[in-house]
């Protein structure tokens, strides 16, 4: 096969077949190199080439990637159904965000989109519910789902962080959630907390008449993970959470299996994200992380808050968009807004992202200078009226927590 | 709990405990900041504190992470053992990895090294063999093992597959390595490329009188991956490869417990490491990489080629190290130099990186004129007189393919 080289990888007249997986890339290329030379070298390293010329007999071609278009510095790159092994998302990437990431040829690349073919893309689950969880599990009508995670994030005891569950639940909150770095530490034992915030959960549904939901974060090695699982299904949860990069993709893709045998749905916080989305002209983006969460089936995503909180964000409207978009028949995924929110930054966010969110707040909660249950007043207060096209100056008068709460903090975004 | 704010978690003072995690970050500060506000907040986010004032009962402050030294942008923060779920990798990333790199108070964040107190490490099993592979599975003595991976990496038929593992381990390799983006696929599917590479060993053995090997990927959902580990043992393999990255900690971890149910040693493969190691300024160092593998329990990990290969190199000497270095009595870990290297480059490499390795050449052995069989040669050869200070000059004299390769590639870093 002395006839592989790069040039073979690259055909600007290439039209891809529509069972191929397109991926676009942003490439900065090493000084010595021009950009055909470096998007036919990311097609090869990313399929079948290598760096040597080979005696081998017979003909691969048909495993090649083809670099088929340039567009200043983006490269796409159209790769064959027949190299990736189905519902396997560690394989995909190891294929296109794999050693092509510190390839010398480049001096940064960034993996920016894919667009998902139906093969590959029905090989994987996708989400059991999606946005559906709002009708589903909640009744919420048209309005965006809330939840809050406790603060301090972590050192409460079992029963302050159950307690502030029941406060917020029935201040009017959908959802509490542990925070990501919580799981089973001596402090607050993972079964406890399970069990005793379930407790106050039932009892604040009696008392709202409204249901209500805990978002545990089983997040451990994958048999303490699917463990925990099967205690959230025992005890009557309806949801786990999980940290879905920092635990991965394989874990991720067991754990989705596990809970459609219990009808759980799955709320995926996305911690560690910015360590390789973060530089705009390297790694992978978002965007594809968000692809790749729901090809392996969470129902919920944290994708920022269209840079209205603490956190960077990048474009957090466009990845809705795309959560909510078909994908060959796949359940879409409900995007979570969180980090540094508020309840005065609700009209903006309704307004950049519109309402088909859940909508997540902590330090914006607890911290009202009346506590977690005038903060969940607040900020359900916020959420109806931003739903309802209601303005919140208005609705402030209605409702003394939430004047106070923008009283505090206005409609600043904190840092 | 009013009193928590960014300068609570300061301590320029502050001498950690042997039992907190020690973590060093370099840090670039948002315009606004000082390195002491930034340095504060990193450790507040990465612990117990968010943005807000809280109105919580009792404290919590033992939780804290210290933010106890600055120098230039390095800055290092001490974590208590208690915020840390034992042998949850995920957990441990999302508290030192996760929200912190995405925080708008710093401009690049990056996790350069871990200082990993007793209790936490020796919560983690490590490996089970480490550089004992050499001695215990193939009496390598002092020379390093050597390995190869099929070129074209993906594509070739299990026929081909096994017939290049026959002729790599009968010119004098140790182990026949599957590629990163090699899994189950139709062309070669992992049932039968395991059986007959395995077949084929047996037979190199049978005329060789050395024990050979085979890393087979058996990287998947951890369901599929479990499967794949109980056939590798049931069919007498000795190892498993695993793209750790790609696949995630919490599938390693189950794999890892696993494999030493049978007894099988895990060949880490980092594909999709340089998403978040490669921006210097910016991610998780491969060197955090590396720990991270060790203490999830990998015997071999790819740490690169001391930047003689293909691929962009951080401080492949200075991480090998590390992973040779005492760990409160956890086992070592072969360093696998691969990437671009070629007979002619690894009297440079050992010279660099010394000969407790794992050396590895894909292109650098297929692509030899004459073939695998004398490529495979050439690089053992080579291996040989490295690791016995006898110059490769002269033993390309004695032997002819050896003479070949270096005539072919020389010593020159392939792009």
């Amino acid at each position: 096969m002395p006839g592989i080289n790069y040039e073979d990888f690259l055909d600007l007249d290439y039209e891809p077949r529509d069972s191929e997986l397109v991926c676009t890339f942003a490439v900065e290329v090493a000084s010595d190199m021009d950009m055909a030379d470096a998007a036919g070298r990311v097609a090869s390293e990313s399929s079948n080439g290598t760096w040597a010329e080979l005696q081998v007999e017979g003909s691969i071609t048909d495993l090649s990637a083809t670099a088929c278009a340039i567009d200043g510095n983006r490269v796409t790159v159209a790769y064959p159904d027949a190299l990736f092994e189905e519902g396997n998302m560690a394989q995909v990437l190891s294929c296109i965000a794999g050693n092509i990431l510190g390839m010398k040829a480049v001096e940064r690349i960034r993996l920016l989109d894919c667009e998902w073919p139906e093969p590959l893309a029905t090989s994987f689950p996708g989400p059991q519910f999606g946005t559906g969880v709002r009708e589903e599990i909640f009744d919420a009508g048209d309005r965006p789902i809330t939840a809050t995670v406790p603060k301090p994030k972590i050192g409460l005891s079992t029963g302050q962080h159950a307690q502030i569950g029941y406060e917020a639940w029935t201040g009017g909150l959908d959802l509490l959630k542990d925070d990501e770095n919580l799981t089973d530490q001596a402090f607050n034992p993972f079964a406890d907390r399970l069990t005793e915030s379930l407790a106050q959960r039932d009892r604040a549904e009696d008392e709202t008449g409204e249901t209500k939901s805990y978002l545990v974060n089983v997040t451990a090695d994958t048999r303490r993970m699917l463990e925990r699982v099967d205690m959230v299904a025992e005890h009557g949860g309806e949801y786990v959470m999980v940290d879905v990069v920092t635990c991965g993709w394989s874990a991720v893709q067991r754990v989705r299996e596990r809970c459609a045998e219990h009808g759980l749905a799955i709320h995926a916080h996305r911690a560690m994200h910015a360590a390789f989305d973060r530089v705009p002209d390297h790694g992978v983006s978002m965007r594809v992380i968000a692809q790749v969460t729901r090809l392996c089936g969470a129902d919920q995503l944290h994708t920022g808050t269209a840079d209205l909180g603490k956190l960077e964000n990048e474009d957090s409207a466009g990845i809705n968009e795309w959560l909510y978009s078909d994908l060959h028949g796949l359940n879409d995924v409900l995007p979570v807004a969180s980090g540094g929110l508020h309840p005065g930054l609700v009209p903006e966010l309704i307004d950049r992202l519109g309402s088909n969110l859940c909508v997540q707040a902590g330090g914006g909660v607890h911290g009202h200078p009346d506590g977690t249950h005038a903060g969940a007043k607040a900020l359900r207060a916020a959420v109806d009226a931003a739903a309802a096209g209601e303005d919140i100056g208005a609705k402030a008068e209605a409702v003394p927590e939430l004047a106070t709460a923008i009283e505090k903090w206005g409609t600043e975004t904190p840092r």
